[in-house]
């Protein structure tokens, strides 16, 4: 099993602004790769290519477009520096599949802009974090796919325990709220920094299985706001939907950190199948 | 003054994929242009970039970076089809000023994936739409710069009536709730496109006035997602804004149309500065 400072680590590779990335397997979703963990490999390696100028370099807020499923394996990360200042940067990113039948094939797109985490520190006010009982006596999700065999190999990596007041639909019993909550943690216990927050708010299944919905929900654009680096211990997250068409639903999340703060929270545009 | 219309409708330049438009005075907000405005333009001209290969191009979700602050005048639209399906494509835009001191410089880039809403039609559940007064008995933004004389030009082209239940920052006793709704529409009684919701969603004060921050809020970037066409009459609109950390704020909008569905919503990180 690779780890997760392995695989946002990419290299810089001959021409400037373009690195290496490689994601194995172990963070695959059915027959795919997770998308939160490309998301987290593009932020990172933006992240450098800024570094590399003097610039800032924490994410701060980050929209990833999903163009097209990718594949465990290497990928060709095309960085560009689209603005430099002072306080806060931009930059984009095009993550670019690198072998098999659809060799070249751009994956993702994202913009992200950057500065200093430290400097946004003191906290003046909070979304409040859900109550739920102790992580002991929340679930592992046991049942994510419903249709299918369970396929989450990524969620090898976390520590995911859903509150059982919002698992119902694991039993085949969507309470039809639209909503999830959960205890959420890396499975080797060590710290999740910046570029994690990503792939962690969207590591839970999919917000559209607790309004009944079991076909998948491929995320169209997810935009993550950072708004602070979480203090050691088990993260707190939740998911919402409420706008459900004919077609699309966006799911909501956020993640509060062990003294209840809020550290990260994002939205994505999801489509879904409605039978 | 000059027309919606015309302020979205960019021309095709000399190189493949560049556009030239437009945006005047009266489109201004303090020194600089509105940044909903520019929006609007980036997302047009995206639809029109991919009308041209035969795509679907209705705006289902768009993210805005703005790197700058944009002078009234002409601006080059640089678009990029990133990628064309048949059910959904993927395009980018850098929005760039051609004239005065920072001539060639980038104000805003764009990303937006398009399909087809008319598709995406049928309803199945929304977000209830708040409580008001009738608009008659709602406020028009009297004191929209606590700090300087009002210099909002493009508010002439909206319609804005604010709840008073949520406008007692105009008298300078802000709620700290973070809150604010209103009714709205176009001055000129036109329908409201899929290009105008993301600077409708934009067209309130800043929800930090709510806060009693009155300093002003840049966008660091806004996505807006585009659930449906509104159907005629007023648009009834909240804004939200919770976390508040040294410098950043999140702020929340939602477009709710004259039969109560959701058409857009969007989320912004604004810089604050606390005094």
């Amino acid at each position: 099993m690779t780890s997760y400072d392995e695989v946002i680590s990419a290299t810089p590779g001959d021409r400037a602004g373009v690195y290496h990335g490689f994601i194995p397997e172990d963070w695959g979703l059915g027959h795919a790769l997770h998308g939160g963990v490309l998301m987290s490999l593009a932020c990172a390696t933006m992240s450098k290519a800024l570094k590399e100028t003097g610039a800032h370099a924490d994410p701060l807020v980050l929209s990833s477009f999903f163009l097209s499923a990718a594949d465990p394996g290497p990928f060709e990360l095309r960085t560009e520096i689209v603005r430099t200042g002072r306080r806060m940067s931009t930059a984009q990113v095009s993550v670019v599949q690198k072998e098999g039948p659809n060799r070249g094939q751009e994956r993702v797109r994202a913009v992200a802009t950057f500065g200093d985490l430290a400097a946004a520190r003191p906290l003046h006010r909070t979304s409040p974090p859900p109550a739920m009982p102790d992580p002991d006596e929340c679930l592992a999700p046991h049942r994510p796919l419903p249709d299918k065999p369970a396929q989450w190999p990524f969620l090898q990596h976390l520590d995911l325990r859903i509150d059982p007041a919002t698992a119902a639909w694991q039993e085949g019993r969507p309470s039809g709220q639209g909503e999830m909550r959960a205890w959420i943690r890396r499975a080797s216990g060590l710290p999740v920094d910046a570029f994690a927050l990503p792939f962690l708010l969207d590591a839970m299944p999919p917000v559209a299985f607790d309004l009944g919905i079991n076909g998948w929900a491929p995320t169209l654009e997810m935009t993550t706001h950072i708004r602070a680096l979480p203090e050691p211990g088990w993260l707190r997250m939740r998911i919402r939907g409420e706008n459900l068409t004919e077609g699309f639903l966006e799911e909501d999340a956020q993640i509060w950190d062990s003294t209840g703060r809020l550290v990260a929270q994002s939205r994505q545009l999801a489509g879904v199948r409605l039978s």
